[in-house]
């Protein structure tokens, strides 16, 4: 799967960075899911080769504005591009009225189903290549982050046992191999008996806000790779004793060592925080920070980034 | 006064144009109104001079989403940015309860008072700078003009009749030059009783969606500048005989010419009319469809383009 960074700016935009979004593209590199909605998220959007038709579902983690005002303007310009399919929409149960009024009251009638999902009572979700479940953050305001894990990651036909079967290269094969039964001399061939798992699914996990990362503890040591926060430097909080609900690169990237992630994605960066290394401070002040603790795949999101993760497990 | 276009499409952020929002600059530079607020005003707004903290007044013309969404980031950033003093918005009044309902639910605790005024029931709103009166247009939905008139442009003071009244020179000139009355000998000396109108004042109407332009003949007379939206050409809307309550390109101009308006800015343009004039249709198919029925001075606006509009009246 790879992630692509639509917004890695917290609170406020910034003009290289936009407020929170993230897709996450699935292996085939058609359908892809968006983890909170910043407003701007449409426009940035344009600037990428994803397509509003291929979007599978949207799941947000927060109720705060920099994560979910970007919604009703996402799903009014993806009506105006024809999608008819429905979209199912994960998001705290406070924003469903506050989201179904943005749309009656501007007027925007889609031409497509929502379905509306509170993210309280989720259980989890899936379609036929993520399973979603969620995990419990800490923040000023209820706060979930998601766990996309592959359904079924690139089967392959278990040939060996058909060839033991006597059952003859031919469209039956190509038939199983896309996970129908069939029918073959009188009896049901079950596709799930004929497929091998080519690789182990993989796991990701986009965190909303959050100021516990132990929280993740459970999640994370199963994951190949954790995209969480990093507002500020430790210093930072020490300094005015504050965190607003928020972590620092090193409480982070300490957690992410102890438990032993793969591959650590940095994001949601105070506007503070400058792309110019030589402006202080900047980001390679979080940078340096979280590297000192933490000695896997590090990596610090930007905008409009995006990373592949290949089947070797790595970023 | 001048003019900064923040967003200059119809409907959809394009890449080189974002959704309907016009900034609109006092003569002095520092006090400014904006005009509509689509989606992602806030991020251009990060690409100009304008300071939040010198708004003097939001104006929405109409409900639909790419003239209004943009509204509770705006607030939400505004008040992260320290602004303390009130803020008055002008807007439909089907939209109070969202924008209300917009801050609330996202937990956007504004540090400054926002007046809602509902433009419907609006008579005027003036402040000492300028006076703002509204027009009614016509559109799939109830849609307003607002028509910016200057308060008391640059007044100065009349020397001749001071030196003739024997007043002498010193810092109660200054008093007077600033708009007080003051205390000489014995007698009040009303300050408007001293100062001269340096120029006429300056008239800017910047509108909403309309399908009539007819309906500004009254105020358009009496205008300087006319920002009016231009979404298609007359082809376009012929060909498919809907205009979705908008006006062609020729039918402002048309209009514009016969009023007699000296400047007709032109904006709102459905994104099939590309930047690039090799590409077609493009905008310059607008701007040649306006050029041929209008004389005046004519201006295609496009985002982030300020027009000054000086002192003989020209843009």
């Amino acid at each position: 799967m790879d992630l692509l960074f639509l917004g890695t700016s917290a609170g406020v935009p910034t003009r290289e960075r936009n407020v929170s979004a993230t897709a996450l593209i699935e292996a085939s590199g058609r359908g892809w899911y968006l983890i909170d909605c910043g407003e701007g998220t449409q426009h940035q959007i344009l600037r990428t080769p994803l397509s509003l038709s291929e979007l599978r579902g949207i799941f947000i983690t927060h109720v705060h504005a920099d994560h979910c005002l970007g919604l009703p303007g996402l799903l009014a310009s993806t009506g105006m591009s024809g999608r008819t399919r429905p979209l199912d929409i994960i998001l705290p149960a406070a924003l469903h009225t506050w989201l179904t009024l943005s749309l009656s009251v501007t007027q925007s009638h889609l031409p497509f189903e929502i379905h509306l999902h509170a993210v309280e009572s989720l259980d989890h979700w899936r379609n036929g290549n993520v399973e979603v479940s969620t995990v419990e953050l800490s923040h000023r305001v209820p706060c979930h982050g998601y766990v996309f894990t592959e359904a079924d990651p690139a089967p392959r036909l278990d040939v060996q046992r058909l060839d033991a079967e006597g059952i003859e290269r031919g469209p039956l094969w190509g038939e199983l191999a896309h996970g129908q039964d069939v029918l073959h001399d009188g009896r049901w061939l079950r596709a799930q008996d004929y497929l091998l798992r080519a690789r182990p699914p993989q796991r990701i996990i986009v965190c909303g806000d959050n100021d516990r990362p132990e929280l993740l503890a459970e999640v994370a040591a199963s994951a190949d790779v954790l995209v969480h926060e990093a507002t500020f430097i430790q210093a930072a909080i020490d300094k005015t004793r504050a965190s607003y609900g928020h972590s620092s690169a090193a409480a982070v990237a300490g957690f992410a060592e102890a438990v032993g992630v793969r591959n650590l994605v940095l994001t949601h960066f105070s506007a503070r925080y400058q792309a110019n290394p030589a402006q202080h401070p900047s980001i390679e002040d979080v940078r340096s920070e979280a590297a000192a603790l933490y000695n896997g795949e590090l990596i610090l999101a930007r905008d409009l980034q995006r990373y592949h993760f290949d089947q070797q497990g790595h970023l």
